[in-house]
Order: C-alpha cells, then structure tokens, then sequence
C-alpha cells in the first residue's frame, strides 16, 4: 500500500476541499486524515491531507504529475507531496553544549524519530565522543574568520553529497551563512534560548535574569537571513522566582531546549509544518 | 447566507470525507471548516464540518431531510445539523459558591458566550442578588429529601417551558436526578473541583492535600449516571506545594474551576464537542 | 495578639538572621515565618519575617521605634514593618474593558482580597453600573490632552483624601503622570497584556498574531517612568496556534490577565513583595 | 570553608527559630539560607537550614554531636546534618526503557547532577550497551519468581558494598521487596507514568486513554509498601487530546517521566525534601 501526504496552500475561493477530495476519491485513494485552514486577513487557504492508495498501478510520481497538470494548475497551489516511504535525512549542526545532542540522538536511537541522521558538523572536537557513540559519523569543520568561507564549502558539499533534506543547529554556536539559508529555505532548525520575540541574540538568559522576568522559554524556528526573526515552529516556558541564578536559568533552559527542539523537529518530519509570511500553519 | 455545522461520526470505510464533501459542494455549499478523525481500535470516523449557503431557495430543514435520505443513511451515520442563526439556551443551576457565576455571567454580559441564559435554578437563595444584578431570572427550588421529587418536577418544568438546550451545573450542590440526566444526554455540563479520575466525590481538595500531591486540577464533564465518571470535556491544573492549606488549596482550585467550566461550555455551545464511549472528540 | 510582618534588605554580611531572630525573641515575639534570599551578584540581603507577641505592653509603633534605633541602623538596613490588623487600601483606575474588574471584585466581595477598596476611578462611564453593583463609589474623571493636569489633580486629590495605599491599573487606557508615580513608587500595578519584555506598548496581541508566536502572555507590574519596563511581580502564558484570529488571542488574554493582575494583588497585600534594581524578590 | 546542611522537624512551640540561629552563630556559623514551615493541622514545625563555618577547628561530626547533646534533646527534634563536602551515592535500577537512563546519564555527565553513580542494577541485558557508553559498572540480575531471594541478596550485597546513600528506580520493572523498602526509608526514588493518585498500578497510559483524560502526569516519589502511595516528590503534566493514541501518550509521557524524575533526584541530593505523614516538605 502506498501512502502520501499533500499540502497545499493557495488564495482562497469557494469548493477548494470538495475539490481535492474528489480528486483523490477518482484516483482511488482513501483520505485518512485532513486538516485545513484559512487565514482570513490574507485570504489563503491551507491543507493538509493523508491518503492511502491500494491499487497496483499507484505510483507518487505519477500521481504528483497529474496533480500537478490539473488541480494544482487550476486553483494555482503552492503544493508539497511527499511519500510516506522516504524517511527525511537529518543533518546535525553542533558546538559544545551535549543536552540537545544527547537527547536528539536518545530518541533517534530508540526509534522515536522518523529520520535518518547520515552525519554530525561541529566546529569544536569537544562532542566527538558522543558521535562516536551512537556511531554517527563526525565532521569536525572549524570555523574561524579567515576559514569562513572554507568551512561554508566543506560544510554544502557534505549536505549535498548526502541528498540532506533539512538542517537542525542543536546549539550551533555560528550564525549560519546567507547562501546556506538560501539553499534550504525554511529546512534550517534553530533551537533559541528564550522566549523569542523577548532576547533576541546572545546570552538570553542574562538578559532574562537582568529583567527579572518570572518566566522564561524557548523557541524552534526556522533559520532566516535576519537573526532570531525566523517563523517559530515551537516554544515552551518554564516559571522561574528570584531564587535563580543565571546559572540556574541556563539549567532550567536545558530542559526546554531539549523538548521543545525535539518537538519541531518531529513536526517538520511528519509534514506537519506549513510557512507563510513568516509564520507557521501546524497540522498537528 | 445561511451557515451550518455538520458533526458525524459513523463506522470507518473508504471514501466518506470525498462522499460529503462532494454532496455538500453538489448542494451548493462553500466549506470553510473540516476536521475529521478516527478511533482506529473502535473503527469510528468523525467529522465536523462548517458550510456555508448563499442559494436563495436554502432552509436548514431542507438541507437535513436531504442528508438524512441520502448520505446518512447510506453510511448508517448518527448526525446532527446546526444552523449558526439558532443561540442555544442555557439553564444554569447554582448553590451558594460564586466564583463560577460570576465569571460565568461576567462573559455572558460582555458578549463573550454564543448563548442565551433563560434563568438561574439555585437551591439556596444566598446568590439571588447577583442573579438580579445580571437581571437574569432566579428560580428557588430548595431541595430536601422529602421534596427531592417535587423539586425536580419544578426544575423539569422549566427547562422544558423554556426549551432549554442544555444545563450548567456552576458547583451545585445537589446530585442530579437520574430522569433529568435521561432527558438531558450529554447537555449537562458539570464542574468538579479535582483532577479527575483522581478524588472522585465529595471534597476533592481534602483528599489533594492529604496525599500531598504537587499538582491540583478541575474538571468538566458530562455528567452521567455514575458520579463524576462521565466524558470529560476540559481539564487545567496548577502546581502547588506543602505551603499551601486546605484553604489555600481551595482559593487556587476557584480559578481553575471558572476557566475549565468556562472554556467546557464555549466549546459545547461551538458544537465542537461529540462524545462516544464516555469519552470525548473534540473539534478545536 | 498582635502579629507583624517585617520586610528587610541590606548589605549582606554575617549574622544578621541570628542578630533579627535574636531581637524578636528578645522582645517576646514567636517567629512563625521567616524567609531569605542573599542577591550574590549584587551582595544584597532580604528578609520577610512574621512574628507573632502576645505581650500586653506590645504595641507596633514602640517595636518599630526600637528596631529603627538599634538593628536597622546597625546594619543600615531598609525595612518596613507591617501590623496585620491594618488592611491596605486600593484605589482602582479602569476605562472600558470588565474583565479584570468583575474579577477583583468578585473576588473582594467573596473575602479572598485582604484589602479595602474606597473607590474606583474611570476615565469613561461605561463600567459605573459594575462599581454601583458592588456599592463601591465611582468617580468619572475624563482625561483629554487639555484636561489631563486637571484629572490628574482630581485623582491626586481623593487618593489623600482617602489615604490610599496602593493603586491597580485594571486595564485602565491612559498613562499614568509622572507626578503620580513619583507619589506612589512601586505602589501602582499594572497588567500589561503580553509577556513582557515581548511586545511592549499598544496593541501587544496584534503584534503577537503578526509575529507568530506559539505562546502569548499577561504581565503584571509595578508602573515605573519608562513604558512597561518596571519590576515584575507576576507573569502568565496560555498556548495559542495559527488557528487563533487576534480576537481569539484577545479573549485568551483576558483570561491570563484576571489572574495575573489578581495573583499581583495578593502577593503587594500580603507584604511578600521586595523591589530592588528594577526586580522583585517575592516570598510566596 | 565548611558548609553543612541541617533538616529538623518536631512539634512546633515558640522560639525554635531564635534558639538554632543563636546556636549556629555561637559556634561561628554564618547562616546563608533558612527556610521554614509549621504544618497547623499537625503542630509539626520544619526548618531547612545552611550554614558556613570558617573557624579551623570546625567539624561536622563536632558539630552534630553538640547539636545532638543540647538543642536536638531539648526541642525532641528530629534532625540529619549533611556536610556540602560529600557527594551522596546512588544506585541506578533499570530494566528495558532507556530514556530515563540516557536522560540522567546525559545530566551526570555534563555535571548537573551533584552525586556519584557507584553502578547501575537491571534485571535485563539490553541496556548494558548504554552503560559501557557512560563507563558506569553495570550489574545484570536476572528476578524470577524462583530468583527473586537470591537477586535481592545481590542487590542488597552490592548496595551494602559501595555504601550507596539512596536508590533511583529509573522505569525499573520489578516490585521491589519489602526487605529492600525497609533498608532504604524514604530513600528510594520511582517515576510512575501517571498522574498519581489517579492510574494506580500497571499501564497507566492505557488507562489514561480509556477514561478519556486531557492531561496526563508523571509523579516521582518515595517508594512505601504500599504500591505507587509514597509521598510524593514531584509531578508534571501534559495536555492531550482524542488525537493522541496509547502510543502517542507514551511518547508524551517519556518527556515528562524523564524532567520529572531528574527535578526528584536533585530536590534529594540538595537536600531539600523532608518526609512527614507520607507527604513531602521541600524547600525549594
């Protein structure tokens, strides 16, 4: 049996669902979950659909071309169909900090996750033993002013060499260059360490402190050109007193970090995740 | 225009979300809402499903007789049909505690609840005075054991004489007759002041501090014949520590226990609620 | 019996809580609570100590004078001792929105508020049947750019009149003078609708529907000259998703709101708040 | 510098707080943290204590044996004195689930946790690989019904042999024997995948599923004979909905059994839970 997963979203007019279901009915496919939503202000309709087809002759290719040619023509559709045979591969951009890699690599390991993890980039050798572990393998590339770009060319031909569907900087202490960004627009994973749009930039549990805020967060967002600006995917928070030290808040931020990463980058996985105008529609 | 709400729920098979929207598009209906789920170990599909009609010649009783004849019983599905255009009305039983009458009526006032309120039943006269500031109809109908009968007659004769849709029970005090629960199906709407199923019954908050637990919660459910055991609509907890008494305990529950009563009846009156096997599907 | 609450901060050094449980004991009192916090970036000591004297020649004002003379000058401590048969007096500023209104006062009117509230203050009329219903004097006093010394005078005026102890901004819609913060410093509350540091200024939750954020906020805090910069005392989060419109986020909010402004109130009447560099230490 | 921590409850009267803060200071000690609590349903009084001592000839075991002789005798206290110096030592149980594993192993070894892991014990080989990865000694005992005396010998032998201060049941599988519970009062820590005291026993999740619940919980807690009614150290919740399968729930449950259950170890090793009446006292 195969099984797809279609998103779709376009400008919003009347028989949009009816149509599409009717579409899949005519090719035989059965619709096993469908979730849909308008954004009123913009005016864009949104769609996400499972379907599962028996017959024989099925194939995604061919069925991603006739889409193609007819509805997704007719209503003008920005579309996505993804077979759910292909496991997404995952690329894992680390430094030192281990809370996210450990826990990342913890539910890889015990199956969690419905990825494939073909390789590790640090720009330290600090967290090579943990790779080593898991026995995924490690690319230490470093990144210094003049190995900038270097390491930018090191880094796109591992990520090309591999076929890498999306990027997850699990506290990659480096911003990002421009033309990987570009390259895997909205397939670029940062966990922040606050409650974005509140500490923006370096050490937002400092600031967090200073403020003597009574709570504080995390956020997964996808990676774009302005820095921490990017559609969120996912935040947590985590209520903190007077009693906490800075040292104390980057302790309870671990925690954060971790399920709150681990949570969008399930989401993404699962095609659950739809961007427009810098925000996110979540099917969850 | 005329706008409907469609809730389903039937034996799972093949084809049933292309089958209704095909004949919703077919009736010259626009859908702006569809959410659909099923049960895999009970083999039950659900649907909820918003649409709209600018045909002239559109009643809502039409638009059922069809659906009855035709799709409903072709997938043998239980189903109802709500026009937008009808508020449900809503009895609210109350005894002597406040918090959730006020917040409550404090929403109903500025607008917040699709709904209307006929009366307020009380077995005690002691919150009359806010019934009347809200100029809402107050009915005392004290409840003994000699007058348990006579007293449920009168409050039956109420909401029928009203066409009462459904009923909130605000922390009233009484246990619900088993004939007025036969009446009212899954359109009584209970608070109890734990998280259940833990500290079923009388003086939940006694029993959360005698087991020492960390975190208190509410409940909102359907109230069925067996004692708070019925579907549950909406939950919220907050944490609490051995600092807190009974009291204390208490005053915290209050406002868990407006906002979970609050949140249950915005989505029943939003028809987003279908109960099955004493559990609960709910449309957000 | 007469019981005390005593607030202290001050250098921190050696035996000071020996030195204070010393003093009470000394004076006849029974420390029945008793809590520290020592700021190790600042170097700074707080204490909230409660303290029960059954000695008939007691009196609040004799302990103070001797504490004032011997401990406090001897570790140059900022202190403030409060009887607890005095209750505070709030003076409410409201414009158009109920929601925090109704709340407080439903709250004052069942006994959970350990205060007084002499009267309410509006800039409008529409909530004058609210402060009639719960038989609280409310004064209209309009405020326009010509008028606004004038109001300001007016408000001036009954807060002496009325030896008010602290002020709550429930949603009131002006800013509040220099002249009135500097009268009341760390005595007025405000409830900020986003979580602060996140989107300061008006119309926090369209910016927060603009943004994306998966999470949105209440905050309240203690006015300050700088917009929404004061120290915190309380902070709340809901989690929201794209299938929010703003009035969604709006209506969420109230809910964080009534409860953050509330929590905020009972914590400043309870003497458990300390307000030191912009921040809050607060003994729950 | 020394530091030592000091716990005492006994049956509240006037003065105690006077009386230890003038003991400590006498014998030089500089208090930087107390905290207190008087239970008023029991008369039970609490108190959480640290100080520093920077006099030479200062030794814990001096000190608690002054104690012991004049203040502990004098009050009837119930005391424990713990010198900052010493790292307690605890046992890891295990049996197939490894994300509690890997969650604390991830947490010793960036060093969050302040204690030693002399060896892990479980009842099945799968995880072996997990603790050859950590380098922690890992000791395979097979329970069986036939087996149980024997295994429970070799727990307790090796329990015995490296002086183990308190045991962490991390998802370990087996009913741990009454001899073991008595040994080790109030110092072996579970994590139950349920919100206690709701879903007592085996496969919480599942039941969690049949009733319905929209939150679920984990609670760690001292293991008592009696099953899954310890007091209780911590809890955490999550929201849920009819969307989430068993398996869903179980996914879930995993963040949560493994943050509470790391808060557990912590509040224990810092010494800040008391165990009065099958409930806790934490001094957070």
């Amino acid at each position: 049996m195969n099984k797809i997963t279609l998103l779709i979203h376009c400008k919003d007019r009347s028989n949009i669902i009816a149509s599409v279901t009717n579409f899949i009915a005519k090719e035989g496919g059965n619709i096993v979950y469908i979730d849909q939503h308008v954004d009123r202000e913009q005016d864009i309709f949104f769609m996400r659909l499972e379907s599962e087809f028996t017959i024989d002759s099925f194939t995604t290719s061919g069925f991603k071309e006739l889409f193609k040619n007819t509805l997704a023509s007719e209503f003008d559709m920005k579309w996505r169909i993804y077979s759910s045979e292909v496991k997404p591969k995952m690329a894992l951009f680390i430094s030192k900090y281990d809370h996210c890699l450990y826990d990342l690599l913890g539910r890889y390991n015990s199956g969690e996750l419905n990825l494939e993890i073909p390789f590790i980039i640090s720009n330290h050798l600090d967290l090579k033993p943990i790779a080593d572990n898991f026995k995924i393998p490690f690319h230490h590339i470093p990144v210094t002013k003049n190995t900038k770009n270097e390491a930018e060319s090191k880094q796109l031909e591992l990520l090309e060499k591999h076929n890498i569907d999306f990027i997850v900087l699990a506290r990659y202490m480096q911003i990002v260059s421009r033309k990987l960004i570009s390259k895997y627009p909205n397939k670029i994973i940062n966990i922040h360490h606050s409650f974005l749009p509140a500490f923006v930039g370096a050490k937002p549990y400092h600031s967090a402190y200073k403020r003597g805020v009574k709570i504080i967060g995390a956020t997964s967002h996808y990676v774009t050109e302005e820095l921490d600006a990017g559609p969120i995917i996912e935040q947590g928070v985590a209520h903190v007193s007077h009693t906490h030290s800075i040292q104390d808040l980057i302790a309870k931020g671990r925690d954060l970090e971790k399920i709150v990463l681990a949570n969008a980058v399930k989401l993404h996985t699962d095609r659950k995740v739809m961007v427009y105008n810098n925000k996110t529609v979540i099917f969850y």
